[in-house]
């Protein structure tokens, strides 16, 4: 397995474009009579477009996607059902497809209605220049930029059990409101495996569980938030090989958006192992990089083991204090600030001044051994900083 | 019901005291005899004072509480637990009773050592001043603040249907950690009324899920959480009456604590009405008044519905987009700024800029009624600045 460039166009028939006027932007990517699997935002709220693409994926088929930032059609009635449709429309008549084979998407303000005329146009300007090249895939992933500071792809190609050689690529957004369950991210995945929609919803879902939703900025969850998987129709290729590839390129786009969170200056990566479950492995992870307190700690680069064994306690994973570690590391530092329950950095220690000198490093792992059970998991996040709360106070105005 | 002036102090046979130094503050109380209730954290990792407090407090007899603001002497192995003992005998000593009927809390950084010579000194300077009096309640109120900006306290009277009148005061203390099922808060209730420990604890219980439980600053839950209550022995004075006027002084200090969240510049209360379930609108109420991106919205004064109805949407709680409407409220003046499931304020209306201008207010109420239920419930909050990063990146340090 190893990485690739040229991202969604590192795989041979698909194209892409992104147009963007304004703060609008509109990526249209087009792979002909694929196997498609979708995963979906959980809130109960829930955008046209994902109204809309829940029922094209339902056959398992789909041939384009297109998506728009600056506005997520959300809340906006069955007039922003029609919207959606007329996006769907406009993509299947120029490629000759049917609209049911329309994937759509959308990423913006929620509760104004779709600017149809403007992204008409960017559609339009879109489908006329579809092609299979790094700087289309580059482009479709700057057009569907909101409050993200740079575009995100990433591609991998890995050899499967079976002797072929198949690619991966992928775009992804988000960067507010990234959120456990997934916060606003669109991310459009790509393969040439020869796979059946059911195989790639199995596979699509195992990785999202260990990537995206593992992924915290601010712990709030987006009504638009969709994870679409394209594939060459067949079955029978995924194996283990297909998962770590899936895996890996997930987990790298995952950690893009996590150091990209609004306003984030710092990123950190957060392992808890020796959990009693999977389950607790996993939500003592978020629960670590949820924390306010821990974000802000981070921003403020102070080593505050404190705050980080509170929230594993909060967490509702079984944690015990006298067997617990916290080790802070970055590069090839590494310091343990707790050991088995006995605090390692306190005034005067070397351990101390290690663990401030890694806090003020701009990536950070914290690993938290329970030393109770078998199972762990990695989240993460960013810090919380000054940034992030002038974005976020000014972002609708 | 009214209101009354004096804190604690306005129950007779109630003494108390407050001593500060440094960033260190001690509060004594002194109910000799009482029956007492507690609730404390539900973190995992519980402060030593927890951990002696929840064994006094056991038989249903206290006869006085020691505080201390500074350090929460949590994480700090079996010398803290000596350290909370150490507080306990002291107090016990001085005013001739069993050290177990002392209950010890603690409020401050994690995983350092109690200092116990200015502790001891401080404790010592309280035992010396205990009295009945308005300015002792105040001191005692001050001396176990942390981040907070004020003392907080309040005292009810209100007259049983039995025809007895009796009081409740209560000091508190929590502006940062404040979460959903308590933050670092400490609260001290004490009552006239004759009372059992297991009314004591059930009328407890019902008043703190109600107030306490539904403040959200950032939602972090501390280690050492606690709500103590105490009253006169006896039994069987309880009523609907007293039930109210504690939940009224519950709720009013719960209130104190939104207001003075850590860099908290607006307060806001949420209602949601028209749940299917009681939990289901407590529920509701919490996601909102938590959301960050709610948080930084009312410091913008942007009347930001879309993240409110999308707070509502992840928090789990049944709802419909058809029926569901917001308003909001500040003084005499409201907008619904959604009307079953109908935007109202967009731009170019009257209500948006009624909306922004009530969004400019420092105390706002928003109501969000799902209409498809019977049940409410309320939640109190604040806005997430630039103050509270400042604080928190730079708290222990």
């Amino acid at each position: 397995m190893k990485k690739i460039e040229g991202g969604i166009c590192s795989v041979e028939g698909v194209k892409a474009a992104g147009a963007c006027e304004d703060n609008y932007g509109v990526t249209v990517i087009h792979y002909p009579g694929s196997s498609a699997a979708a995963v979906f935002t959980r809130n109960k709220v829930q955008a046209a477009p994902i109204i809309i693409t829940r029922e094209s994926v339902k056959d398992g088929k789909l041939s384009a996607i297109v998506a728009n930032s600056g506005n997520a059609n959300c809340f906006t009635g069955k007039e922003g059902i029609q919207h959606a449709q007329t996006m769907a429309f406009q993509v299947a008549e120029e490629l000759d497809i049917p609209p049911a084979d329309v994937a759509v998407a959308s990423t913006g303000i929620i509760g104004r209605q779709l600017p149809l005329p403007i992204i008409s146009k960017l559609i339009n300007h879109s489908l006329q220049r579809l092609s299979n090249s790094p700087e289309a895939s580059k482009n479709a992933a700057e057009a569907i930029m909101t409050t993200d500071t740079y575009p995100k792809e990433f591609a991998v190609e890995t050899t499967l059990d079976n002797g072929k050689t198949i690619r991966i690529g992928g775009i992804t957004k988000g960067s507010g409101m990234i959120a456990p369950n997934m916060g606003t991210m669109l991310s459009f995945l790509v393969t040439d495996i020869e796979a059946s929609p059911s195989e790639l919803e199995e596979s699509l879902k195992k990785s999202v569980e260990k990537t995206f939703n593992m992924v915290v900025v601010d712990g709030d969850q987006s009504t638009n938030d969709i994870v679409i998987l394209l594939s060459r129709p067949g079955h029978g290729n995924i194996d283990e090989k297909f998962q770590e590839a899936l895996d890996y390129l997930c987990s790298e786009l995952a950690k893009m958006m996590a150091r990209d969170g609004e306003g984030a200056t710092k990123y950190m990566e957060v392992e808890v192992k020796g959990a009693k479950t999977l389950n607790e492995a996993r939500i003592a992870a978020k629960s670590i990089v949820k924390s306010p307190l821990v974000k802000t700690a981070l921003f403020g680069a102070d080593p505050n083991w404190g705050r980080i064994v509170a929230a594993v306690g909060y967490s509702g994973a079984i944690m015990n204090e006298d067997t617990i570690s916290v080790r802070l590391e970055e590069g090839e530092r590494f310091v343990d600030i707790v050991n088995n329950g006995e605090i390692m950095a306190f005034e005067g220690t070397e351990e101390l001044e290690l663990a401030e000198s890694i806090m003020e490093r701009e990536e950070i792992k914290i690993t938290v051994d329970l030393a109770i059970g078998d199972y762990k998991a990695t989240a993460y996040g960013c810090d919380l900083s000054y940034e992030y709360v002038s974005i976020n106070s000014e972002y609708s105005t």
